[in-house]
């Protein structure tokens, strides 16, 4: 067991040593330890050291408004926590223009919570003092946060390594969307999750606040509206202040959406003399199916929603009321004489009434001094040019929007619910390299936002889908564009990880949680050893293969999984680093890998005999342990320059084929990795040994690996 | 490693096999796997089963009030999240007067959260139907949660076991009383420690809002008590009004405390003018020290506290006000002319003027409907006769309280604070068995209270010194006084406080958290398996040994680890089975336990090394594996019948006393276990082998083991 634990724990060591990459931050900077994500635009590290101690001490200067005060406060709290340092500094007084202090915060301007403003700082450390200076408080905000990703601790205690950092966002909208409406999440999940927003410097919260499941937002002109359509589960207006308050105190803003014409039902349970076709609605407590919508053709609709927009933009601060727009099947529509007549003569089409809708929307939010943010159906001729489109189609529709003058989001290959790996949603780039735009069209891509549908997760759950890969993303729209090391960024994400659990974020906690239920005992170790290899099955598959509702227990090992198992992590880029470059050392780490696993599968098998809400994930045991005896014999050939027989090799088809069947909606992550291994020893050589994977060349072998 | 696991996971069964003891519960039902706590008055099992299905539904019948419809409603969910079954019942409506559903509840009135009310209640399941009857609301919440802790499940699925159960508490008074005044709590913090409280059948929230380091509620009369007293950590109105719905939902009444005359910054911050010698006054950040009082000579403290009680008498429905009391000096009274004036000439002594000021309180408190509660201390002679005395210091003054007419509550011996282990509270009876003490008197012993004060823990910790100890509190203040059995009672404890995190209290998920922060790493096993066997030192020992104040991290090992660490508690009880009757099953558990820590120390120090803030705990890792192997040479001696030699034993003793030494405030907790191994082995000899275990008998060995 010893050996086993050593080598897990040597994650970020193993990933250190990752190849060059092309992004112009030098090797030894990416081995350095600096944990930062997003990570600046500018570093650079010099020698020294700035060790904290109880003298530690805050001043601001300038005017800086609240918010910097108030995060400089959190500052020396996390500071003391993380230290274990007792500071003679408790409280950022506002007149603490002591220029002698070790940290100096010198800002221009408060700062607005709007797109565009500066958000840009210079953070200079040296070996007595910390300079951080911005234009503005929200860049100051964004200089806290890198600051305290610089903390580090060895046995002479807890220091600030020596840098000079100038950095500033590349997108201007870095959001994060939650689905409130399908499973509504308390604020306390709310705030948790704007904590870890603000960590990563994403600066839009976007709440879906109603859908076919419900109406999650306190109407108090309409207060039927949740009386009937929330079950009980929604934000009070006080509720909704706090919300906005706390998010803004971060540099956040909050932009709230109503989902419609369609998907609309939360509202049309209380208001079925909306609808487009005759009533009663109830909630829905499944997902998909009919999606009724508005009629467009009733004046009172236009009455009803305009009184509800007032309503609305008069608590929400942000500039935007995003109002859906998606998904409008157009069949109500089509049935129903009255809108048919309401059509004739000039509007020809569903898509042509529906940006009428949408139109006299925008007209109202505007005269309420907002703009209006839609998803892709949105964009039809006659759009409003203020508006804003959110594309969650491609980025077919996303450039299209922006070459038409709108400036766009883009959302697609964001979705956090359809539990890709972080690297897919990293290496989405809304203007990948060697786009070409215009300067002016590029100019309208104001970013991009994670996307949190809610119809399985729930609040114990839902971190656990939003982190950590929420912070590889923000790395995309925050950092420079050439930055596309995975390696680097999981090595970065995995201590980021640490950091969100450390804010309150439930993503690992949550997981012991679950299984410790599962299993029924406080002991979890080998049922963890197999969870830490698994992933839910991706996009839709899992939906596609229950019979899910709002009130399911979504409390299975999928939900206990996540989208980034360490240990399939590592174990992945150890294989593809050693058919690269074989050497002694990481193919050490890879065989001791597969020998825990192999020495895990009695305690693991015995577990899961004995907890029945585990029996069907024991293929994924066993296929684990079949395939790690697999990778070893393909080990041993290779080791001793034999190629592996054809005939044991073609054998092993069933096993893969077997261990890549999903159990429970997971699937083991490694099964590649143990078949790159065979196919590396049915060649039955190494192309060499240590020394060659020491100098990072490939020494030149002929034409022996065909 | 998979031994190890195995071992481990076998605790219940471990435990189960625990000697008979004399407490009318049959060994067969201890083993039978019900899980209850607190135990029920009377329990008869039945061979057949209730299996749970989609179609258990449930009915509501006679006048329960809204709480069981809640409570019932809450119920279903519990159960579809712990089965992953869906069930077609939803909701239970509050006219399901369905007679054939699964679960029929009956009862005859909702009852009054009052002291004395019935909360007795029935449960009869066959294999067909449970049916929980009860005389009121609060008889049936009970009912539910002993149904709740019943549901198992196995390779079958879930379900019931048939059972008939009768139940009621035995004290009135079990209560769990959280100091928010030296560190606050938020509300949901208070929320889920309601919950855990119900699950154990608590009923007394007792809430200490104020004390020298902050005043914590909300004043409308006197605001500036928290402008100026709370560092802006309190509970505003609203917020105590839904802490005392929530509470009153699960049949929970809430007593406010305000602790006076002494520990009283909180309230002389804002009112200096009222103390005992001037001020100003600041809000302590350490603790003990000074404590100012009130000056009883000044008319004004009378009008103050007059109106500041009319207020808060109004906020809270429970008929006491706690006024503390307790630890009054009077040194500020002793050096105040004015207050030695006024004490002429017929008030003779400190305690006679506290009594006065304590009556006049009594006094204004009677006119606002309520009566007080306060500490040992207010126990003089003239107290009013309605009055409530805590017991703080020990059971004489809470007999001589009860012997003197006043109802009274112990507090003495469950300090959750102090962490000492669940059993010292378990076998802390208000009333043990063979104590003479009248009919009436014992009338006057209401039951007792478990203390959360709150020096050394914040929110991230607290839950982990409250359970699960308070829940063997529980099962002492409500089942019959003659189960005493610690090994049984450790059995049950083991899945309650698994019952606990399901209800979001966060003893066990938070020790993760901290030993991700303390190694920086996600991979904690080999600390795990040695927190498993330390636990904070206990009593006042870490006050003492450290400068801690209000702004201290509390964030170190000693904050993780737990006042029951189950893998010490599991090893010391087959130790002590063992040395009475040497199996070599129970020898076959210890020799893989301590083999375990020995495997485990590699990976243990090694972590150890690599985190600075981890160094201080290294003896304890060393001491662990000496331990171990004494151990081991111990149990070789033992099984080879030949006497471990002197000069060896001897030798250990540096060992021993080592091991035995606290390490950042921690200690290993199966040094005792080891040594009596070693006093075994002294003996040279086994009193029999797994025959003699069998039949529980020690065979004559003669006088061998002198």
């Amino acid at each position: 067991m010893a050996r086993l634990v050593l080598m897990v724990s040597a994650f970020v060591l193993a990933l250190a040593s990752a190849p060059a990459f092309a992004d112009g931050v030098p090797a030894a900077l990416k081995q350095s330890g600096l944990n930062l994500m997003p990570w600046p635009a500018h570093v650079q590290l010099h020698d020294g050291r700035l060790a904290l101690t109880g003298q530690f001490d805050i001043a601001v200067t300038g005017h800086p408004g609240q918010r910097v005060y108030d995060a400089a406060a959190r500052l020396l709290q996390h500071l003391q926590q993380r230290s274990g340092i007792a500071f003679t500094q408790h409280e950022v007084a506002t007149d603490s223009g002591n220029k002698q202090a070790q940290l100096v915060i010198s800002v221009r301007r408060p700062g607005v919570l709007k797109l565009g403003e500066d958000e840009s700082y210079r953070l200079r450390i040296d070996s007595r003092h910390v300079v951080l200076t911005a234009e503005d408080g929200l860049g100051a905000l964004h200089g806290l946060q890198t600051l305290q990703q610089l903390l580090q601790s060895d046995s002479s205690g807890s220091w600030f390594p020596t840098v000079d950092i100038s950095d500033k966002p590349r997108f201007r909208w870095r959001g994060l969307m939650i689905d409130v409406a399908r499973h509504f999440e308390p604020v306390d999940v709310i705030e948790r999750n704007i904590r870890g927003m603000a960590a990563v410097k994403l600066n839009v919260l976007h709440l879906h606040l109603s859908d076919n499941q419900g109406f999650r937002i306190e109407s108090k002109v309409f207060p039927e509206l949740t009386e009937l359509g929330s079950g009980g589960q929604y934000y009070t207006q006080a509720q909704i202040r706090q919300i906005i308050q706390y998010a803004d105190d971060r540099g956040i803003m909050v932009v709230p959406e109503f989902d419609l014409p369609a998907h609309a039902v939360g509202f049309l349970v209380s208001h079925p003399e909306l609808a487009s076709a005759p009533g009663p609605y109830h909630l829905y407590t499944r997902f998909g199916g009919k999606n009724p919508a508005f009629d467009p053709s009733n004046p009172e609709t236009y009455r009803f929603l305009g009184r509800f927009f007032k309503e609305m933009a008069g608590l929400f601060p942000a500039p935007w009321i995003h109002i859906g727009g998606d998904e409008n099947s157009g069949k109500q529509w089509d049935n129903n004489p009255v809108i048919q007549a309401y059509m004739q003569p000039s509007i020809t089409s569903n898509e042509a009434l529906q940006t009428q809708f949408i139109q006299k929307l925008a007209g109202m939010i505007k005269a309420d001094g907002k703009q209006i943010i839609g998803w892709d159906e949105v964009l039809q001729p006659g759009l409003e040019k203020g508006a804003i489109v959110q594309s969650w189609r491609g980025k077919d529709s996303l450039y299209q929007a922006a070459r038409e003058g709108h400036r766009t989001i883009l959302s697609n290959g964001y979705y956090l619910d359809l539990l890709y790996p972080a690297s897919d949603a990293y290496l989405n780039d809304p203007i990948p390299p060697g786009t070409h735009l215009k300067r002016s069209v590029r100019r309208n891509i104001l970013g991009g936002e994670a996307e949190m549908w809610s119809e399985l997760v729930r609040p114990g759950t839902i971190d656990s889908r939003i982190w950590p890969t929420a912070a590889a993303i923000a790395e995309r729209l925050w950092s420079p564009q050439d930055l596309r090391d995975v390696a680097w960024m999981y090595k970065r994400l995995y201590v980021v990880n640490l950091d969100l659990e450390d804010l309150g974020l439930t993503q690992i906690r949550g997981q012991g949680v679950l299984l410790r239920q599962l299993a029924g005992q406080h002991e979890i170790q080998p049922l963890q050893i197999l969870v830490d290899v698994i992933s839910p099955v991706r996009g839709y598959q899992r939906m596609a293969s229950g019979d899910y509702t709002t009130h399911s227990p979504l409390a299975s090992i999928t939900d206990a999984a996540t989208a980034n198992p360490w240990a399939a992590i590592r174990f992945n880029e150890w294989v593809s680093r050693f058919v690269k470059h074989p050497d002694a050392e990481t193919e050490d780490k890879i065989r001791l890998q597969l020998e825990g696993w192999i020495a895990n599968d009695p305690a693991l098998e015995a577990l899961i005999d004995r907890s029945p809400d585990l029996h069907s994930i024991k293929p994924l045991a066993q296929s684990l342990v079949t395939l790690s005896k697999i990778g070893l014999r393909a080990l041993d050939c290779i080791d001793q320059e034999q190629a592996a027989p054809q005939a044991w090799a073609r054998q092993t088809t069933t096993d893969f084929l077997q261990a890549r069947e999903p159990a429970e909606a997971t699937q083991l992550r490694m099964v590649d990795a143990v078949e790159q291994l065979v196919v590396m020893a049915l060649k039955g050589d190494r192309f060499g040994g240590p020394e060659a994977a020491r100098d990072g060349e490939k020494p030149s072998v002929g034409g022996r690996d065909k």
